[in-house]
């Protein structure tokens, strides 16, 4: 993979110009696309301003979503309804990058409208696997070393998912933390915007650099000694099923590894409350997705992929009242989710019920991933545990919301003490 | 003025088609529009559905905002920065319109991005004044008579503001009961969608059928006695500096009306963390509309309007952290703002500081409706108050966030008390 922090690194030495560094992606694009399948669009005019080499990003390729909006490329939103639509205007997200000195280089593949209907892009770390999606494109062209970084959004699990399926970092950040404007609606209560890179620094860097809040990079060092005395609480979210062996031996490995390097682990019990907002989910998602994609459920109905058409059609007969009830209990829940920060510093729990599935029919369940985006916390996918038989394994570490910091640091040092560990 | 209700009474009593209530509307643009200017296009194909006169909004023509998206008609955000725009889709909130039965005739004026720099649209009800704005040619479009319906979207005062000049009925609902998706965005915490309409039971039908919440129609019957028991709160929000005397007259106009009408009027102290909330408006505001207005500002910025151009380079040196500290007290704001309603069933308060200000140079101040846009709870400008000089000078009522009936309850009540008695 292609680290964020290591071209950055080597940009700053005067080892790497800006514009190599974008070379170096459309190699790996040239060689390694065609087997993939992760873009939609290359931008064959992307080049890096006069002040690259000094900006935060400069020299940084990014790969955008393809229902985010970037100024003068086709945003297909994974449909052909959408054919031959160039928005005029970058997506506040990308104007960030932007002011950070990156280059949107590519669009990368979603799942139409970002619901299951899967894409055709392949997973680089389990071959014969879905990557996951929505954000389908944008774990697997960072997990093939194609681009340093990489936009996605999650509205069910659709960031944390595809990460842990490919084996790259993401973050979901605290709900709102990065604007969800120019970007095609879901839910707007839901859908957040995310990113992906090849470390949990990495991410933690881009993210600082995007947002503007300089806080949020990690400290130089090894994590194992600037994060000792961490308090990691283990969820295990049993209102979300039963995880697969796979992903329960790496939440172990991953808890026993954090513990060895000195956290302190804490079990934690299910919060019935949780539990009621998890259930709740489909009730928020559905009321608002059948008013978000109204226009192509009214108009070209016929035209929508299978997954999406049934799920609209199931979520016209939300009622008011419901989504109402389901609302007020998130909102409780969002309390009852702060009260787990009490104890600890950040949560581990499964990113995935296990490894990739087999084949490309399904991207997987967002069981585990769903409550988080509920409450709004920020979650981040920790990669580097892989199952026995080679798939890349993902576990998360979560944070109240508006520490972001706390997640990544979390997630830092439990990448950290697996490494050291295996 | 064309009430909403009348039309469907006369389309329900088969005396109107929807066809002809259309046609009534063409009819009346084409003899005020030259002189109000309210409009920026008229739809020359558009028609009711064969269903349309059994809808709830069957022969309703509607006037939209031009920052909110209608497939297929231009979208010019008040800027020749959109110039050849036209969507692909609806935006959500015109999908609602639809299915309704409503038809979306014309795109109305807008400040440019919906910010504070003047359209040319006159104000029919106060000749040489601004008809206010943002949503100016949505509340001038009704004033006139042009239209019975038409959505406007208020981030300070936008809706309730120039409904007070025009002397129209309009909400500003609970924050997101209408989504703001497909609407162009200025800030994401901040931004409403509204509705303007000739009485306060019309503007209380349409939300209902746009909603799909039957329970928003106010009840049968003379409101006076429907209300009855009513407890008005009365909140000067001094913090917000001193209102004229045409304002304060007007207040207390409508309180003695209702007071005579059998409401219990309860003066209420301004609360210092809404006057604190209050001060933290521009701090959110300017936050995010340097984020969601970063793409005009960074390509395009000598083509902005110079309030706005002023607003985007004051907006960008708003940190973080500042932000961050501003959405705390927001946050608990709210429940102060709450805890006012644990007293009244709805607040009586300015709805702007006077009648419209003589002149097309500025469209007010939204200084006693700001508060209101933070807190997300529901307003209903009132009409009926005229100024000595014959301008209209609104009221609004706010309640509890979520109960928007009972803001267009006592609206109801207040208007139907101050017309008895004048």
């Amino acid at each position: 993979m292609l680290s964020l922090l290591d071209l950055r690194r080597r940009i700053d030495a005067g080892d790497l110009t800006p514009a190599a560094a974008l070379d170096l992606c459309r190699a790996a694009i040239a060689a390694r696309e065609p087997e993939i399948r992760a873009l939609v669009h290359l931008d064959a005019h992307a080049a890096p301003g006069q002040s690259a080499a000094g900006a935060p990003l400069g020299g940084i390729a990014v790969g955008v979503k393809d229902i985010i909006d970037v100024a003068g490329l086709p945003t297909r939103m994974g449909s052909p309804l959408y054919d031959g639509d160039v928005p005029r205007a970058d997506a506040p997200v990308v104007t960030a990058l932007r002011r950070a000195g990156a280059v949107p280089l590519a669009k990368t593949t979603t799942t139409p409208f970002a619901f299951l209907d899967p894409t055709e892009t392949r997973n680089p770390a389990a071959p014969g696997c879905t990557p996951g999606g929505s954000s389908s494109g944008s774990a697997a062209a960072v997990a093939a070393g194609m681009l340093p970084l990489a936009l996605g959004t999650q509205t069910g699990g659709s960031v944390i998912r595809p990460a842990a399926f490919c084996g790259v970092a993401a973050i979901k950040p605290s709900a709102r933390l990065l604007p969800t404007v120019g970007v095609k609606c879901f839910s707007w209560t839901l859908d957040t915007v995310g990113l992906f890179a090849a470390t949990v620094p990495d991410v933690a860097y881009a993210l600082a650099a995007i947002a503007g809040r300089p806080e949020l990079c990690l400290p130089p060092g090894d994590p194992r000694e600037t994060g000792a005395g961490l308090r990691l609480g283990v969820l295990r979210q049993g209102f979300a099923g039963e995880a697969e062996p796979e992903a329960q031996a790496a939440l172990d490995e991953a808890a026993r590894a954090a513990e060895r390097a000195g956290a302190r682990i804490v079990p934690l019990a299910d919060p019935p409350l949780l539990a009621e907002a998890w259930r709740l989910h489909a009730t928020i998602q559905n009321f608002e997705a059948a008013q978000a994609l109204g226009w192509e459920y009214d108009t070209h109905r016929d035209a929508l992929p299978p997954l999406l058409q049934a799920l609209l059609d199931e979520a016209a007969i939300v009622e008011p009242g419901a989504y109402d009830d389901a609302r007020r209990v998130v909102h409780r829940a969002r309390g009852a989710a702060g009260a787990l920060f009490e104890e600890v510093d950040a949560i581990l729990a499964y990113a995935a019920p296990g490894p990739a599935p087999r084949g490309l029919g399904s991207t997987g369940s967002s069981s585990f991933n769903r409550l988080w985006t509920l409450t709004g916390d920020p979650c981040v996918a920790v990669p580097g545990i892989l199952a026995p038989d080679g798939r890349p394994v993902g576990v998360q570490t979560i944070a109240r919301f508006g520490r972001d910091e706390e997640a990544l640091r979390a997630a830092d040092f439990v990448a950290a003490a697996v490494a050291a560990a295996r």
